[in-house]
């Protein structure tokens, strides 16, 4: 009988500016036994995320960088084959740091176990994974909207914006979400329930956050950076919070990033702006996946998702899609 | 028997860059009768505070812009000639928001009681005035220092600056500040007991953040803003905080403010920014004052006070002071 083979996308360069297919390579390797306290996971779906572009960098960050030559870093729901863990059992369902490859051997501290009852493998790299739990943890830990108030959210059509306008939603707060183009610009309104919409490839910045958030702003839930944090900068009402989950326009830049000089605004309106990570709410995790998935039972909190086909080999022009503002909702690579 | 007269500073004109004395103008009065409910207070010291810059902006702002015509704001200490207040009684001790004036009438909001046992009337704009509190409150409810963490604090030198060294000091913290040339240096370190200063004058900053701040910074209490902000961005540790106080340099600036890119740190460091207003914490500066006042007694907390003779004519230079950095300690202005 043939040993099962594992293909495996190694990171093989740092890349300057946007990624490029040569900064991996492709690897094989016949699949592992798990050692004494070890799981081993068949990988079902891949999160394709905005974070693995600063995960390729050379530089101290909440996670250790990678190493050439190691596997590409990767959010993965998968199935445990084989268990040496007494936490872990063959059949289980689990959501981990499995990496851009088939099969992953863990000594279970990144693992969570999903309960299939709650939904299917995708929607744990979903609502009740990365996208959800970020939305939660930065909306609800930083963000702290109170009923009545205007959540703004940029990056809105991704999976992570999408949840932040609803969950803010289900708060009774005003929601405007910032996206690119008409059809996500629809997909917020229409299908999310965002009180408001800004397309900024249609409508300058300034203009959209006058249009749409006339009284001001009192939590931005960021996701993208740049020229879009520091306009907002100057529409936060006193005491507003900024939530800072990313700055995607700012992942490939080559030269300066953008200058922010609306910080000025910071004290006289007593503004606070704060990044977060959702690994450190992870004592909090299962209450608000409790919530996440009582919302989704009810209908009030959805994102669409954006499923390759074809394995770890479209991981590579997968991850460039978010960078071209080309997806909608929740990216993933079926692996299985 | 001649009426008293009032001699006032009033905003004539909005400045452009670096206030002129023409901006102001000289005007008197006879000095008025207080109303039902009013308190009129002779002013003996006027506070010459960074602050006042942004109230001659035509801006809403944490306070309402003033016209032109009104008194110069100031925070000011007095004693009550006349009350038809029942809180207070003539000869009580008071500090308030007077105003660029040798009398004021007020209706008691602005007006705190200043026990005289605590201190003589300029310690009530220093260690138990504006600059004590502002220290106080932006240190303990923003930054939050833990024993042993690192406190960073720019315009070291500056009145609240040297409060926020000391009682970070004797919150068990590693002090750091940053001052102009080697006499305020020497005053954080001989005098103030800082464990460090960067002379910005001397040293480029981010090597003088290396060399001071080798394990990185966990508060930086910001009075600077612009450049000095944007280079300890990058020398925060996880979980840093960044109490923006002031920024200084920024408020006579003609151009545009100088670009902040290291913001960039705030999502993988999970930093928070954010800006206050003592006023906002007024409901605690009886807690905070007890404290200071206890610290002073037993040695532990003191500040030079650089006071200014001659009258609310020395208004224009005096200001123009702050923004040369020829200062040390708190700056007042004496007026009776």
């Amino acid at each position: 009988m043939n040993q099962p083979i594992n293909h495996q996308i190694l990171l093989a360069a740092r890349p300057q500016g946007l990624p490029k297919p040569g900064d991996w390579q492709h690897a094989e390797e016949p699949v592992g036994e798990p050692s004494h306290g070890e799981v081993l996971v068949r990988n079902t779906y891949m999160s394709v995320d905005p974070a693995m572009r600063g995960w390729m960098n050379d530089r101290p960050s909440y996670v250790p960088p990678l190493k050439l030559g190691d596997v590409m870093r990767a959010l993965t729901v998968g199935e445990v084959v084989e268990s040496k863990n007494p936490n872990f059992t063959a059949g289980d369902l689990v959501a981990g740091i499995g990496g851009v490859q088939e099969y992953a051997i863990s000594d279970g501290g990144d693992l969570m176990k999903a309960d299939r009852d709650l939904g299917p493998d995708p929607l744990w790299l979903n609502t009740l994974g990365i996208a959800g739990l970020t939305a939660y943890c930065g909306l609800m830990e930083v963000g702290q909207p109170k009923a009545g108030e205007t959540v703004l959210v940029s990056g809105a059509a991704g999976s992570v914006g999408a949840h932040v306008g609803q969950i803010a939603r289900i708060q009774d707060c005003r929601v405007v979400g910032v996206a690119g183009g008409p059809e996500k610009c629809h997909y917020l309104t229409d299908e999310l329930g965002f009180d408001a919409a800004i397309d900024y490839k249609d409508e300058a910045l300034h203009e959209g956050l006058k249009r749409a958030c006339p009284d001001g702003i009192d939590v931005f839930f960021d996701n993208v950076g740049g020229e879009m944090l520091d306009a907002t900068l100057a529409h936060m009402r006193e005491f507003g919070r900024l939530v800072l989950c990313g700055a995607i326009s700012q992942y490939n830049a080559t030269g300066p990033l953008d200058a922010l000089r609306n910080v000025i605004f910071a004290v006289p309106r007593r503004l606070r702006i704060q990044g977060f990570i959702y690994f450190d709410y992870r004592d909090k995790w299962p209450a608000m996946l409790k919530d996440m998935a009582a919302w989704r039972a009810a209908g009030r909190l959805t994102c669409r998702e954006d499923i390759v086909e074809g394995g770890i080999e479209k991981f590579p022009e997968t991850l460039l899609r978010l960078f071209s503002g080309d997806n909608l909702g929740k990216l993933m690579i079926k692996l299985a």
